[in-house]
């Protein structure tokens, strides 16, 4: 059976006031209602039934989760009493999903990005999900065909396409964020993919590769899913590692017995890293700006202005050019939008001048 | 007997969204948590008993009046059913004074200004109460020392001095809001002050004053006092009128039996009419931001930050210059302070937009 697991933790100060700690930015309900999370389940609602997705998140964030996805059957929502990094959300998925059905195959996709169109991104992702009920040892990552010399994401040098499967390639090495002229360099080339941090494989195959590389993590997920009473006492000890580091690379060195395989996805991939990220997903008014919520704008060009106070709330600008305003009932944030990316040192100063539940 | 009144109508819509119709300006308590209208009420109690305290205003902003002063004894409050120029409640509290008191002499006093020191205004004010008293048809209006070629007020060009009263001069002429050559022409000469709006007369002087000027008026607001539950059927048909046009220019000019002399006032004098003048009576942070409320900058300067929405909210800029930002939990406002005067306009465009509860 085929599974698919939503990574939806993080809290993500870079959007902050509208992502916070109890409200990070996955369950932010931007885009006509529907949140990254939402967006990402419906990516994969027409690949697998409702019943084999699953959704690992923040416990804090479960309830959340539930009214977002009333869909989703109690007890796929795998709640992490607290985040600690990728490869543990992979590591227990697993478990979970092998302690269900020991053939399954499983896929670990994203929450962080929009994505389209969705059909492609379907299309891909049961090819992924093809090759890995065909090559038992395969890790199957998905890549993204690069757009732009992007220097935000690691990438993946592709090898030979895999026989029998077009647009499937071997990786020959995962590469760590490039600097602006190297990004230029690997699009120049066409042999270097984004590498988007989703993956495809039997939970089986992932559990083995942990025996052989990370014994103690392997054996914690198994006995959390044996005795999940135990969740409390042993996911905090879990070792704190992403599963680039943990699995990936090894693996791709031939360090054990796996295959690393990437399948290439031709779509408009939008990470919501930051304002101005979000803004390019926004409606935009007449004058140029970029709104959300009740706007009113009075000679202001070029500015992303985000109302989500409320409608009874209205945000207004008079004169404004190339800024950022967001109103949320707790905080209000104005910055030229070219100092919205210093929005994670402001938060530092906030919680230390009016305390940690700003923050 | 000696009476002050308290005019606080007026919406004044160059403050929004921290004034709103329901908020009028006066009553905003901005200034370490007193209002405009608790800071005139505190530099006349120490001049008259409380008593003797009237307060006149919009009637919708009654309770807020007497939430704000609790001393003022009940029926203190002229709640006026719509706003209808100064003259009428300049008429109506005569009336009411005299119906108390008929040689009561009453000081119409504004609440629109921060004025310090409060002991040289008091000292100004017992003065022109004295004038008042001794001369039974002086209409007495009090004049500030100018400071500055200011364009925003009128002036009075100011005659010899009165016998007896040493800084109480007949007042030649009423002049309108000057150019700033013309202004700086006046406070070159040292001949002028400015007019301050308030004044000091016997109620009945006024009250005869209006006989002989617009009879109608004096007649229907001693039809108000006599019968109180005629307000609202008279008030509306009051000619809408400034006290300066209706009475103070005629009587400067000798079209009545009333002598005009002005009390002239060496005080700190500030308006509170825009974001740009209210900035200066507000706390300044360490990079010369006016800041009122939580606040948290970073890298931001000469700006000016007000949170009014409460101490659950943080207000906060990065790399901000010169910009204003209000929020309330309403509206957020934010624009460079050059375009702050500009607030009319938005105003206009909210009610369009998105209703005149937000106005």
């Amino acid at each position: 059976m085929r599974y698919v697991v939503i990574m939806a933790g993080g809290s993500g100060t870079r959007l902050w006031p509208l992502s916070r700690q109890g409200r990070p930015k996955q369950l932010l309900e931007l885009f006509g209602g529907a949140s990254l999370l939402r967006l990402a389940y419906d990516r994969v609602a027409g690949v697998v039934p409702p019943e084999n997705i699953l959704v690992c998140t923040g416990r804090a964030y479960a309830d959340d989760v539930a009214a977002q996805i009333p869909e989703l059957p109690e007890g796929n929502i795998l709640g992490e009493p607290e985040g600690r990094d990728s490869l543990n959300a992979v590591a227990w998925s697993a478990a979970v999903v092998a302690g269900r059905d020991p053939e399954g195959v499983v896929a670990m996709v994203t929450a962080d990005q929009v994505i389209t169109p969705v059909d492609e991104f379907a299309r891909s992702l049961r090819l992924a999900f093809e090759v890995a009920e065909a090559r038992p040892r395969a890790l199957v990552t998905l890549g993204v065909v690069p757009t732009s010399p992007h220097t935000g994401y690691g990438y993946l040098h592709r090898a030979e396409e895999l026989d029998g499967f077009t647009g499937v390639h071997r990786v020959a090495q995962f590469k760590e964020k490039p600097s602006r002229e190297v990004a230029q360099e690997y699009l120049a080339t066409g042999e270097y993919w984004w590498n988007a941090g989703m993956f495809v494989w039997r939970a089986g195959t992932l559990l083995s590769q942990l025996d052989q590389l990370l014994p103690d993590t392997a054996a914690k997920v198994r006995a959390i899913v044996a005795e999940p009473e135990r969740l409390d006492e042993i996911f905090p000890t879990l070792q704190k590692i992403s599963v680039d580091y943990a699995v990936m690379e090894p693996a791709s060195e031939g360090r054990t017995d796996a295959e690393v395989v990437s399948v290439g996805l031709s779509i408009d991939w939008r990470d919501v890293g930051g304002f101005v990220s979000l803004a390019e997903l926004l409606a935009t008014d007449a004058d140029g700006n970029a709104v959300d919520g009740a706007v009113v704008t009075l000679d202001s060009t070029g500015c992303v202005l985000i109302n989500a106070v409320g409608p009874r709330h209205v945000v207004s600008a008079i004169g404004l050019r190339d800024h950022l305003v967001v109103a949320t009932p707790t905080a209000t944030l104005v910055a030229p939008l070219a100092d919205s990316e210093r929005v994670k040192e402001l938060v530092a100063l906030v919680r230390t001048q009016r305390g940690d539940e700003f923050a």
